[in-house]
């Protein structure tokens, strides 16, 4: 058993297979019987669990609160805002009935066609509609804003094709929507939720992020400014991770919601959005697990630390239990999640290896002959090194463990970044360099039509002009025209 | 505006008026645009978040783990639990179509009919279905059993006579469903879990309930036997405020779920489901509000204590926020929630009526005067009641008074309980005490006939067979026949 289930694609030999058997085996998620829709299997929600708590406590932290709107919403919502629209009422769910009756043949229940509904409500794809008709009752004067409210929730596109967690047709995710008096306030708290985004990659996720603002062409539809965070993934391609909307007045005067102002004088409201979804377990799995399984970095990992015994009988077990009880109460006191595994209906060696693919951290083994010499078997699930510690003090070298794991785990994803990431200056380089995997930074002329080019020869597409990026002028890869900075360019998830 | 705020209709003279209006005016929720559907605003919504925090707390000491299943089922499962397509698959929302276009007369968006799906997919009413179709695939031996699995989800019913919280076409809850090996280990899960709602009413909600058994007519579309909690509003209605249901092998049967047991035969999987909703938040609000608003028990409002500040200048403000915040540093070292309401745009009395209306436990007053006399004003919210007390070592009493008034709601609504419990053996004296409004024990023949029949005459409904309830057989108040023991009549919500 402990072979089998070790016995699966190699990252180098089929990468995308790869992280379709480690999100089955490592017990993740699975397809559901509905098209296009997973199930998050308990491990697999405890991450995310983890990843919610934390936004949520730094969301909150700067002001947000949390309410809840409606799963569906009007169709005729969906088409006040013009380019919101386009961008989001073609492939989605349609409710147009709301009864079902048995089926006059006796074997089942059919649609009631006397219950059809005046007008059809859809499953929503993003609660920017139905949220901004809202807001025009919550919002009267200067001194109801900045109005700050996220939504943790379901959310539902018809993709053609998924991917569990990269892209699925329902998924779970947070959005964010905040009201404000002035352009400058929105546009502020607009780099301030990508900024709190890219903290939360770096310190929790241990992955490296690359904050940038999208092309005219990748924009969200109705905003006028959509900041991203993009991460690269191990086959070097880019996991668009999260983002950040400045919405100008588009849905403010789509859904007429006007504030009275300090002078005032009725002015519409500026308005942003922001969200991460379950992609970001996606991105988790593809940053640092290995051919071996999951690996996690313990800031998430659900389970950080495993201690399996080995024991012959009742009465070696209970001599082993005696020694880490104790240390087990130690490492929760210490706030360290902690499973001792005295099952005996699995044998040791089936432990290791679900452990392994599971990503737990920190693995320790403790038998008769440890017992004995006082120390205790050690894995690190991030460079598989095993040691052999001194029991005593062992809580201690622990704690210190799990954040050298999370320290190296970030450091490695930086370095391959760093790696993967080429400079280039003429076009046939850059095809070269998106063959073989990675960001290109090249400059673009700052053209759709441009970019466009670019993606139907190579695949690549321009992931965001960075933040913090070189500035230096240059001329086009493609067409010779004038760029004003470099850009980055990836295949994509 | 304190005044008007304060301008509602009263309990006493028309009580379901009173919620409608308690329920806005306290900022916990609103109609939305779409038939049945509330928004559920920030404050409301963070009652909410506390009840879920305590409640998944409950469940996981008890070894329940999350996971999240699809939003959306097949037609064709519901129909697989003969009784359970007759309970839920009739008034459902039901998606047909995965794509709008662009209406050919240029006004907006029309359903595409091109996309129309093969098998119709309903928002879920409930999850076993879908749940017992996947646990097909987890489940093969004793070793997978128990299996404890919980959702956090939005449900859909088309309900058509809504008021918030209480009856609502989408509403939040959380669904529980467990596998066992055995009848018996099943019966026990399906008990502790109706305890577990039960203590978590008293204990937090400050609200008593009454565990008993549905009658077979209100049993579960599917179940053996539903035990429920009903707790009593100050109107003498009854309100079901969780059910925990034992289903047998009905499910197993259903999806084919087996697993080999430990004598290596193969046997069907027991199961039991159990959940509570936002509905809760209704019997919150009609438990313990009075005609000034909303009263919160202490362990559930997101704000404990607030302080407001009585001044006539900056100096005076700042000589007032020197003495509070840190008193507002310690509160919160105890772990109690507090605000201090220095914002300079509102009135002292506006925020009092404020406050008031919003159920905060504990309010505290300090101007001029109370600093040169080191005391400060005290409001208790359950009882309206105002002290003066000294200033120094006000966090300790502030302590103990939380804890007071949390028990004094509870006592209180015991008390009213207690108060309107009636217990009849006649049938005039049954309708009699129906009229007035409150609990009536009787007895009851134990048909479904009989039951159908008192609805009819009194519009009360068999809310349970308590199960610590007096076991004195009698004869049936209706029919006369014998009746082992007396069971609870109610009108409900």
């Amino acid at each position: 058993m402990a072979k089998e289930l070790k016995n699966f694609t190699k990252r180098a030999d089929n990468y995308s297979q790869w992280y379709n058997e480690l999100v089955v085996k490592a017990d993740l998620a699975e397809q559901s019987a509905v098209r296009g829709c997973m199930v998050i299997k308990p491990y697999g929600y405890a991450i995310w669990e983890k990843m919610q708590q934390t936004l949520d406590k730094m969301f909150k932290e700067t002001g947000v609160q949390n309410a809840y709107f409606p799963l569906l919403i009007p169709k005729s919502f969906l088409c006040r805002e013009a380019e919101h629209v386009e961008g989001f009422a073609k492939e989605c769910a349609v409710v147009t009935h709301y009864r079902l009756k048995n089926d006059p043949d006796g074997t089942g229940v059919i649609v009631d066609p006397a219950a059809k509904l005046e007008e059809e409500l859809i499953i929503r794809p993003t609660s920017e509609t139905i949220i901004w008709g809202t807001y025009k009752n919550w919002i009267h004067s200067w001194r109801d804003l900045p109005l700050l409210c996220n939504q943790w929730a379901n959310v539902m596109r018809w993709e053609m094709r998924t991917r569990m967690f990269l892209r699925t047709a329902e998924f779970l995710w947070q959005e964010g929507h905040c009201a404000h008096a002035t352009a400058e306030e929105s546009e502020a708290r607009t780099v301030q939720m990508i900024n709190l985004y890219a903290e939360f990659c770096e310190k929790y996720m241990a992955m490296p992020v690359i904050i940038g603002v999208k092309s005219a062409n990748e924009r969200f539809a109705g905003a006028l400014n959509t900041y991203t965070i993009e991460a690269m993934m191990q086959d070097g391609k880019a996991l668009q991770s999260g983002t950040s909307h400045n919405l100008g007045q588009n849905f403010a005067k789509a859904f007429d919601v006007t504030f009275v102002n300090k002078e005032n004088k009725p002015e519409y409201v500026w308005a942003n959005s922001w969200g991460v979804s379950t992609r970001l377990m996606g991105a988790l799995i593809m940053t640092h697990s290995d051919d071996n399984g999951l690996v996690l970095p313990p800031h998430l990992a659900p389970i950080q630390v495993v201690i399996v015994p080995i024991y012959k009988d009742k009465a070696g077990l209970d001599a082993i239990s005696e020694k880490v009880l104790p240390l087990v109460d130690e490492l929760k006191r210490m706030g360290i999640s902690v499973k001792y595994d005295d099952a005996d209906n699995k044998r040791p060696g089936f432990k290791f290896a679900d452990y392994e693919i599971k990503g737990v951290p920190v693995r320790l083994a403790i038998g008769a002959r440890d017992l004995e010499e006082g120390t205790v078997e050690l894995m690190r699930r991030d460079t598989l090194e095993k040691e052999s510690c001194k029991f005593e003090g062992i809580a201690g070298h622990i704690a210190s463990l799990l954040e050298d794991i999370q320290r190296n785990l970030l450091d490695k994803a930086k370095k391959r970044r760093e790696e993967m990431t080429y400079t280039v200056d003429s076009y046939d380089e850059f095809k070269e360099k998106i063959e073989k995997g990675g960001f290109v930074l090249a400059h673009w002329d700052g053209t759709t039509e441009t970019e466009e080019k670019i993606k139907e020869d190579t695949k690549a597409t321009l992931r965001c002009i960075p933040l913090d990026g070189d500035t230096t002028p240059g001329v086009c890869v493609l067409t010779g025209k004038p760029s004003k900075q470099r850009v980055i360019f990836a295949r994509n998830y």
